[in-house]
């Protein structure tokens, strides 16, 4: 049980020793079923948002589809980054403690999804509250990345893993830029914003270029 | 670490070598724990649509009886898509990226429901909102066999794997066609409609011709 | 690892190959996932039914401490049935059919736990109120013992596992008497039926005649 | 399966035949998903307590700003007991009665967070609101160190393990000093005891004295 000449002192050092495997599924697993846990109640309560409309009928449907579009894009945002976490801590075998300030740091940002997401459905899409949602998008997608760099800080100890890919940080980096978009489009047209920002997803599930989206992140 | 000549790029191609066991536990892991989490979020709200009567007795309570009923058909549909979900998932080793969309499409189409549920309850059970209910299951069930097409392609692929039994699909297509024929049914007599839904939960619990459902999926 | 002659046909067939282990985790893991996930939200969701007083001060959070004493009976009673269930399905190695129903039966009686608490709040623990929150809970202990039924049948299958402890099964029973009890008892005095039902928690934790609660299921 | 001679008779004494290792991932990790679960929800719902401004643009979001630094504390409490949670919980293999009896008195306490989370933003942080807040935080915090206890006690059993490490104790109590400091604070400026509680945070995320925090724990 020697602690190892590592700039980090690794979190459970124990896994020299012959229950290797068990501790590292544990350690790995606990982070993954946590964070599975909280974007689980972050993308399903958002639901509860939703209100059912006053008037009886297919006008009172149509009134709501405007509603389930927003529902439909902070869905398909959280379902984008749960994606992506999958990937991502799917390439470490163990958590370190930069990891899990990072990780807890992006659920507290993506936690406010929700909150911004019924801000925008009261204030009914009105400037400020797509500029606001848009910020709320662009400050989860930085956290997103400092767990990225702590991930690839460990990466870069665990010399025996592979680097990450870069075609999925440009990825990020353009989802980045067209939420930035999205706060001063908000001011010039909402709609054009939310459109903006619901074009994120196709630049996830559309294969970009021949190369296969998420994929190249654990190649 | 070269990419396989598969017609899909699997999505861990190091579980080629040594930890493949624990790779492959982790991959279909994931896709449960958070499936079972946002299905277990989408089951237990929906009990925060019921209402306490302002009535108090046994008046009060036999009031909200209706409401009851519809929660429990609610509760058996996602009962049952879990069920369905659990046999399906579990045939597979590994995830890809085809699985991963279809499954976050279904998870987005049930997560609707509790919302259509309390439709149902605060138009008290008119034709619209129950036609509007029976068609969220249509979609749903639509959703799970695009899941299910999905992993039928993965199956194709690693072909040790035995296929999907064609006595279950016959099943859903069933299923499909009561929720659907609850659509034209709810203008006709809304109770009517639910009861026709109820009975799909009977198509999956008592065993039809001999047979024992959900289990020919696993056979 | 020979296929039984049973009468129930085994879920997973395949775990009569190499990969045994790996499909019972599976199997048995995805049931206790689903319901920790059921159970983790019905006991939590339980505490938005808390409202803050409109009273400032001291007085206002006195005004709220009765709320608070059945918030804790409902946390109590949820808690006891999952160390049960922990204790139940720890006992099994592969679900059936029978299980996974009998599993959703019980899922679904429990989730009704916390709008029967609601309805004690609003209704100011009238005694209607609390004889309807007494026969809720009665409904669970009987699908908790139609869970344990099942289980027995398949432990009684495989023969090499050991037949549950009937102290356990004393137990239950006796919780059942007792929230039955409570049911007549609240319209006789509404507060006396609530102490009934919160004593049954310390029927689990206070070992009972030099035998450790729990315990025994899992010897 | 013979009874070992421990002063607690072990919940999993099958343990000792040749299927150990996933007896005790199942045990251990049980308590853990289930913990989990609860805690994921805790953390999340909290965002339900917050309200969208009447007021329209920035003055409405400046307005709420406050309660968000309500949440950030909550959120970042519930976080900082996770982290905890998961270190303590991973040094031991196995549960007893206590540590479960143990683990659940601390998610009952937990649990109450989001209520006096939400008692304080309707008060708008009066006096005795923000004493009640920190009062919650001084009883979770003595729940937890009781988890310590039981786990400490069985590994004073399990002679194998090394103890836990003294220096998070330290912390532990600096920590629920800091939040008893805050209940008088509360009647002399109950912005100082927030930012009191608040303070607290620093002290698990900053290293202090050359020391990592939570490592030390499982060193």
């Amino acid at each position: 049980m020697h602690p190892a000449p590592h700039p980090i002192v690794p979190l459970y050092p124990q896994d020299t020793d012959q229950d290797h495997m068990a501790d590292q599924l544990a350690s790995t697993s606990r982070l993954e079923a946590f964070s599975d846990g909280v974007i689980a109640v972050i993308i399903t309560i958002m639901v509860l948002e939703l209100k059912v409309p006053h008037e009886n009928g297919v006008a009172g449907f149509r009134s709501i589809l405007p509603t389930l579009a927003i529902y439909f894009i902070s869905f398909s945002f959280t379902a984008i980054y749960w994606l992506n976490h999958h990937h991502l801590v799917h390439r470490i075998e163990q958590t370190d403690q930069r990891i899990l300030y990072a990780n807890l740091a992006f659920l507290f940002c993506l936690s406010l999804l929700p909150f911004f997401t019924s801000y925008v459905l009261e204030k009914e899409s009105d400037a400020f509250s797509v500029a606001l949602y848009a910020a709320s998008m662009v400050i989860t997608g930085f956290s997103f990345l400092l767990l990225r760099l702590a991930i690839e800080h460990r990466l870069r100890i665990a010399t025996a893993l592979e680097p990450l890919d870069t075609a999925i940080q440009r990825k990020h980096l353009l989802s980045l830029a067209f939420y930035g978009l999205a706060i001063p489009l908000a001011y010039f047209h909402p709609s054009l914003a939310l459109a903006d920002i619901a074009l994120v997803t196709l630049i996830w599930i559309v294969p970009a270029g021949g190369t296969k989206p998420c994929d190249e992140d654990s190649r």
